[in-house]
């Protein structure tokens, strides 16, 4: 029986006797598509760490700019690609091809790509900071192995293993990375392998700088990222598949960073609904069923002070929900994970306002769906009440006044953002000034008068929160050159001769451009009187 | 029965009913000290913890000049004490007065919390960034509950708890912190509190700014860390007691930062001998016996190609090791695990050359310990052979070739430092360009021709490596700014109207000075036409 095969050391070939195989399924009709891929065993993960092996030696004579010209010439691979990209994810997610897969998500991969490209290019993420009295120099570097990366199942470009952001991210900081591919879309991911190996090979990296494999089995994925030759891990998924791999990878004491839940509270307040009740109903209609609402930073939890606006408001809601066509749903598991999510929710307490139910067609969908319940209620069962319904749900919860909005907050989980509406002309300033501080260390990013979705890839930009949104309060998953840094070690060079520092550290500024940290002052001029 | 009282929420306090007491020890005569502290119950920390929860939301209203007058009276106040101090500190520990405690490390205490202090009221830490096209912006800002320290035996004052370099970035970056005396030193800690809280009070930050207790069952250590209102945990000490507090907070999902073990290998290169082999033999001499060895930079693994020089090197080395006094050690325990260490070491084929036993005075005391082994025999046990033996010994690996010393530098666990001698002409640069980048993947601090010992406090500096020397290589526990950044969290605010925001994000420079990344450049100006 013959597989797709996976990408090893610069080299297409068969996996080596793999443990099963699985097809990826197209979501709109419910059916398995033809390509059959290989579920590796543990045989080829060892190969792919041997290869890095050699490649993390090779790349301490590697420019930053051959690193920048591999990731533009993947971008530039990507856009040759794009249609078949976009037919194949479209294929293996549903996702519809305009304008999210053609128009927003492939310009939004390729785009962070060259973010990445110019930053490595133009060094200044490394953070390098001298100290000419004590001729004391670091910088941030890559780590001591490969980055493995676990991407998520809901955008199959923007956050794919081997071509989204945790891979240019690791790439950026100068690490090869072992890819496993999300298995809703391994058709689409080893698109990405065929154009991400063409561009090793123009740019003239090592052969082991990208590799892909599609499918573990669970102890084997355990295995990988507590490995002790892998530098690091990057996951985006689930909290039950996040906190597993993360007890394996915490043991062995290697770095990993992840991603998981968030049901992203949105606070509306009464002078937001005074001025502007219909507008705000659009947006939070519109970002909860973006993608069919299976985004990380979707807005799952709606918080309101019960009163008639906050009832028109729902109305209004509830109108856009009912009258909106439903989306497909990415898998099979995606639609049970949202039916049991919304069975626990009801279980404590929350009236399904509208939706609540699979929507029997013949791809998975599950109905715009609308929960509420009252501030009373959710002060119960607070942990229950935050089960992150995957997909196009939100839960409206009504406060009593501001003193339970108060409460609610200090009940909330960390979440990756939290949204406040308030009057345009300050009417609701001393609300705002009792919620904020509480939501403020509850989650990565605040927002004002604005839904979550929509992360911009800014080098301002927090994509992480407190646990357990994520599992370190200090690092985002998007914005460039943050990211960067979580794939990468702080290497300090202590009375190191100046013919033997990374050009980077050297007296002469290595681009006349690059920023550095030097005696206290961010400069880019050289070292001229050491 | 009555003990030293324990500091919360601005009062000293008996603990509630301690599970049991404990006395500081006299090392150099081997008596325990008339005072008697508990070891608290965790109805202490619960007391602690719910103060911290009131004083988190009061820092939202403190300002950065707050904190900065907080750390420079704190320094002022430390001075005012230093022969209370001094005294204590020589008492508890058996470190000497001068030069050491008056004279090095008391200085280096208040140099590090001026240094806090002036990062504080120059806002550069935080890396201020701000997107003006998107109008996002984000800062590091303190995290959302307080910080444990937990400080090492080793080093009374500048890494103590409750006034060392953990508690100052920890209070830089606005957190409170609940303060683990070290049980070696709780006399001088509470000198300490008692200034501390003198400064809180002279400076108006909340009461529960710094809380001490002295003593805990290690199950409560556990759940102290992992606890739900933590911000995080820093801890410096044993491999074996940092893995189990590291396990229970991991498994919260809370930040810890350990500073573990670590052998410091330097490498001697042929050249290096041929042109300096006594000056070389002495600063390793000095530095293996600095403080009785008790430092978690000591050299305690020495690399050479065998040969004629580099036996007579051991020879000399040998020499000041055998005619030095030998120094007191910190206790029992650590008399103990230096007996322990290096019996494994014999065990595992290494050579005692000098010194190898206790010494027989009224205190605590082991000889001035050098060992040796070939390259074979270390390459059968690498592992066993990197025991670290924290005090005054040091072990010498006699490499065959330079493949071999290669192929030893792969075998090295993740250090604190790596020290390369070579040629001050070049003659050593071939091997040189061969084994530091090896070398560079195992270590966070590389030296060339220094010992490792002598951390300076600079913004360069990296105290902190692979593990298991730290739990994360991209952070360090000294040098200011950047060790402030471990109990920080990123806050992003997208969209947030001007004034909402922190000063630090709003478009007119607080101080004029500051450093803020605006649209890709380090500046210190306004944002004028946003």
């Amino acid at each position: 029986m013959s597989f797709q095969p996976i990408l090893i050391n610069g080299t297409w070939q068969q996996a080596q006797s793999p443990v099963g195989f699985f097809s990826a399924f197209n979501p709109s009709i419910k059916t398995p598509l033809a390509d059959r891929y290989p579920i590796s065993s543990f045989s080829d993960i060892e190969l792919a760490l041997a290869a890095t092996h050699q490649a993390v030696l090779e790349l301490n004579s590697i420019t930053a700019d051959i690193i920048a010209n591999f990731l533009d010439t993947f971008a530039n691979n990507i856009e040759s690609c794009k249609e078949a990209l976009v037919d194949m994810a479209s294929l293996e997610t549903a996702l519809p091809k305009e304008p999210r897969l053609r128009s927003v998500e492939l310009p939004r991969t390729t785009n962070q790509m060259r973010q990445a490209a110019a930053a490595v290019r133009e060094r200044s993420w490394c953070h390098a900071t001298i100290d000419t009295k004590t001729n004391i120099r670091s910088k941030y570097c890559h780590l001591n192995g490969p980055v493995v990366v676990l991407g998520p199942n809901n955008f199959p470009f923007a956050f794919n293993s081997i071509a989204g952001g945790d891979f240019a991210a690791a790439i950026a900081a100068g690490n090869p990375v072992i890819a496993k591919a999300n298995p809703g879309h391994p058709g689409t991911t080893k698109i990405f392998a065929e154009a991400a190996l063409k561009a090793v090979q123009t740019s003239g990296l090592p052969q082991a700088m990208v590799q892909l494999f599609y499918h573990l089995k669970p102890e084997d994925g355990l295995k990988l990222v507590a490995h002790p030759q892998i530098g690091a891990t990057a996951f985006t998924g689930s909290r039950a598949a996040g906190l597993m791999i993360k007890e394996a990878a915490d043991k062995a004491g290697k770095p990993i960073y992840l991603e998981m839940s968030s049901v992203n509270p949105v606070f509306i307040f009464p002078g937001a609904l005074d001025e502007r009740i219909d507008n705000i109903a659009n947006e939070l209609f519109n970002s909860c069923t973006l993608g069919t609402g299976q985004f990380c930073t979707k807005p799952g939890l709606v918080i309101l002070m019960q009163d008639e606006s906050s009832e028109a408001f729902l109305k209004a809601v509830s109108k856009y929900f009912k009258s909106a066509p439903t989306g497909f749903l990415l898998s099979k598991h995606v639609l049970h994970e949202i039916i049991s999510s919304i069975k626990v929710m009801q279980q404590h307490g929350a009236d399904i306002v509208t939706g609540g139910k699979e929507v029997r067609t013949p791809g998975y969908k599950f109905a715009n769906t609308l929960l509420r319940v009252s501030g009373d209620v959710f002060l119960e069962h607070p942990k229950a009440l935050q089960t992150e319904a995957f997909g196009p749900a939100s839960l409206f919860v009504f406060a009593r006044d501001a003193a339970q909005i108060k409460k609610i907050v200090t009940h909330l989980e960390g979440n990756l953002t939290g949204s406040i509406y308030s009057h345009s002309q300050g009417q609701d300033e001393p609300l705002y000034k009792e919620i904020e501080p509480l939501l403020r260390q509850k989650v990565g990013r605040l927002l004002n008068d604005k839904m979550p979705t929509g992360v911009a890839v800014s080098p301002a930009m927090n994509h992480g929160g407190p646990y357990p949104a994520t599992t370190h309060p200090g690092f985002t998953a998007v914005g460039i050159p943050a990211s960067i840094l979580r794939f990468a070690a702080l290497n300090c060079y202590d009375n190191v001769r100046q013919h033997r520092l990374p050009v980077d550290l050297q007296d002469k500024n290595p681009t006349g451009q690059m920023w550095r940290f030097i005696d206290g002052e961010w400069t880019q001029k050289d070292i001229v009187s050491y």
